[in-house]
């Protein structure tokens, strides 16, 4: 039997706790898997005297000094599940260029400079693991980055935060708004008391950004990923996306493409869509996540779990540990991060997508055809149109084809500035072949 | 640039052709993702004159000679796309005990002699990897080899065979039996011409064996599983599951389970069942697969995706080359088979299923008291009875509580014996909360 692998655990929340609870019951068969023991020297938190109920672990274990852990000589392995962009970064880069692996959940510093680990990394020839940081227990990183190495893909859509699918879910079946969702979803423990990084989408462009870069062989940053998050859905948009039988998501969608010449480019975006009810994704309920890749030659694949919660996202972080743990042993590391492809980062405003808008007009001659030119005008060809009347003001649905979003932009901007007009009701993205 | 890495294919079947086809394709980025060019060095086949139309690859290098090819020194890695055992075995055996790696879509070789296999590749220290022999494209073996090795996975349910998924759901779709439904799934590509392999679920079985070996860390070889296909499954078969608002699907099931004496063991089986339509595997169509995982930590995981055909599990045998020729050039080799647990395997008569029995039964006094104390009898627990008269005959249709399937086996059995049952329509197995 080796000796130990020893890990420095950096933080000791809902993620770390049960990190350390399965660290503990698994004890026997992580040392079978792996070859050699695990063994935890230290762990890193704010409050070392905090009641931690009946944790498995020696208190003794439990330091403020964080850096100082990262640098003590007898660390092998940097588990981090703080998260945030410092002084993580700080406390990683410094374990990476020392040599000392990094199994992290940390997608907002991953999204935010991915680069800097990447290349910390490589210096110390250390290993850098983070499939906690999406999709929480859903195994996707590991599939994009080894099994689908000799596909090329195009597409990948996904549902990854389950706060925002919570509440879109909850007014979808209630009929509810937002604000009420949303304080139905922090009752019951599913939004935190500032929801905003969920409800903006930072943390589903924070994950689209890892997904992107793996699946496009392209350092994809926070920035380069278009966002609008769910704040603006509407009861109304919710009814009328079901007569149209659809549902509404917040989906990160990054794409691959390829122009006239010859030159591919990667567009990505996390946007409320509507996507019809008989797709895969629209029944992905609750909290629960799902990505569909789409490839070259393997088609198309769906993985689904739970993508957030202590217990999944630990089983993600042991899951690391475990071959990180592996390659220590065995002297060896991962490929490190592929971005050879550096494809260029194509503006929101030229991805292609379709536009479902419904308008309040003045019930009279002549509308619709002043509408519709609007449309032509822009260039944007027009799929369905409904119209219903009520009194003297009509209600006027129109799903469009694909268009570059700025086409489609400008129309709804022109739309809005029209005497007939009388409000622009919803306008939202269209997903998935309705 | 490193010095190119090259490879021996074995087959230049449907799976080979895409194999060979991809890698030109794809030179570039494969080079690029590995950090060395790969280069097919030979292609064993039995007819090396055949007509390959347009195959991009130099015709010299077609041979018979497979063992030779397999031996030659300038061979890094084996690549087999026959299938079989033998001399597929012979083959493999010899490359990896010299050292060369082997990736293989041989799921009856490695049902029935992985063990071989594994021990020759931890001899030679080379690696052996198969994500293609189950569930084609869908990347389920690295995910099981390596993201949950943190994790306790207790349940594996899966559809893995695409030509009786596309049978049964024609049975479900237009009401046609077993005969005419396999009659179209030849026509179209979907059966081949002998096709008991698939019918009598050995296919299915031998990837059971192989998801059951990585999930428990046990060898569970193709005879450990207990089998039974769909020839049997009627038309009124189907028409009785719609009723009870369920699809028939032919399933495969490996469970963990611990005794109340602690001891942990294995039981697999591949079977029809019935299952919900509102249960995630109902709506797999046509040739689709779909694996749920069901993990102590993980909680409830799901993979989906394309089962079979030649793009899909190229791309699969694809991504295993890239990461055998990443471990080659960086001189090191992947975790080795763990089967450390050893659990024993639990004979199918005590797994624990349900049953749902339709009997023909003469409709008169105390014909349900004495069917229902025959359950009693075997200490089968009734969830549902539902009985319509026809004239002088009933139908009584039986759903069962869990019991062993032997006690359940044993009900059915003495029904058959009684003087006024006319006949057992049917009898299914139910799985997913009927």
């Amino acid at each position: 039997m080796s000796k130990s692998v020893r890990l420095a655990l950096l933080g000791c929340g809902t993620v770390g706790t049960e990190v350390v609870r399965l660290l503990h019951e698994q004890a026997t068969d992580l040392t079978a898997r792996i070859g050699a023991p695990l063994e935890i020297v230290g762990i890193a938190v704010r409050r070392p005297g905090r009641d931690r109920g009946d944790l498995p672990v020696d208190p003794g274990l439990f330091t403020t000094d964080a850096l100082g852990l990262v640098k003590r000589e007898d660390v092998d392995v940097v588990v981090e599940v703080v998260g945030g962009i410092e002084p993580a970064r700080t406390w990683l880069v410094e374990a990476l260029r020392a040599g000392k692996s990094v199994v992290t959940a940390n997608k907002a510093l991953l999204a935010e400079d991915g680069g800097t680990l990447h290349d910390a990394a490589t210096e110390g020839g250390a290993d850098l693991y983070y499939e906690a940081s999406v999709a929480g227990a859903i195994p996707l990183l590991r599939p994009l980055r080894e099994s689908l190495q000799g596909d090329t893909i195009n597409r990948v859509t996904g549902i990854v935060n389950g706060t925002t699918n919570f509440i879109l879910s909850a007014m979808d079946a209630t009929g509810a708004g937002f604000e009420e969702a949303l304080e139905e979803a922090t009752a019951l423990g599913y939004a935190e008391a500032d929801p905003t990084a969920d409800v903006e989408g930072f943390d589903a462009a924070a994950k689209a950004s890892i997904l992107a870069s793996l699946a496009f062989h392209t350092r994809v940053g926070a920035a380069d990923v278009y966002r609008e998050g769910i704040t603006a859905v509407s009861a109304r948009d919710v009814a009328s996306a079901k007569q149209m039988g659809c549902t509404i998501k917040l989906l990160c969608i990054a794409t691959r493409s390829v122009d006239s010449s010859g030159q591919a480019s990667v567009a990505v975006r996390v946007h409320p869509a509507m996507i019809p009810t008989s797709h895969p994704l629209a029944s992905v309920g609750d909290a629960f996540n799902a990505v569909f890749i789409e490839a070259e030659a393997a088609g198309q694949l769906m993985f689904y779990g739970r993508g957030a919660g202590g217990a999944p996202t630990a089983s993600a972080v042991l899951g690391d540990i475990v071959a990180v743990a592996r390659n220590h042993l065995a002297g060896t590391r991962a490929a490190s991060e592929s971005s050879y492809a550096d494809l260029p980062i194509r503006p929101m405003g030229e991805a292609v997508t379709r536009y479902h808008v419904s308008l309040d007009v003045a019930d009279r001659a002549g509308v619709l055809a002043a509408v519709a030119g609007i449309f032509a005008k822009h260039d944007v060809s027009i799929a369905t149109v409904r119209q219903s009347g009520r009194g003297d003001d009509a209600v006027l649905v129109i799903v469009t084809h694909g268009a570059p979003d700025a086409a489609l932009a400008a129309t709804v901007e022109e739309l809005r500035g029209l005497e007939f007009v009388r409000a622009i009701a919803s306008v939202l993205r269209v997903e998935g072949g309705v």
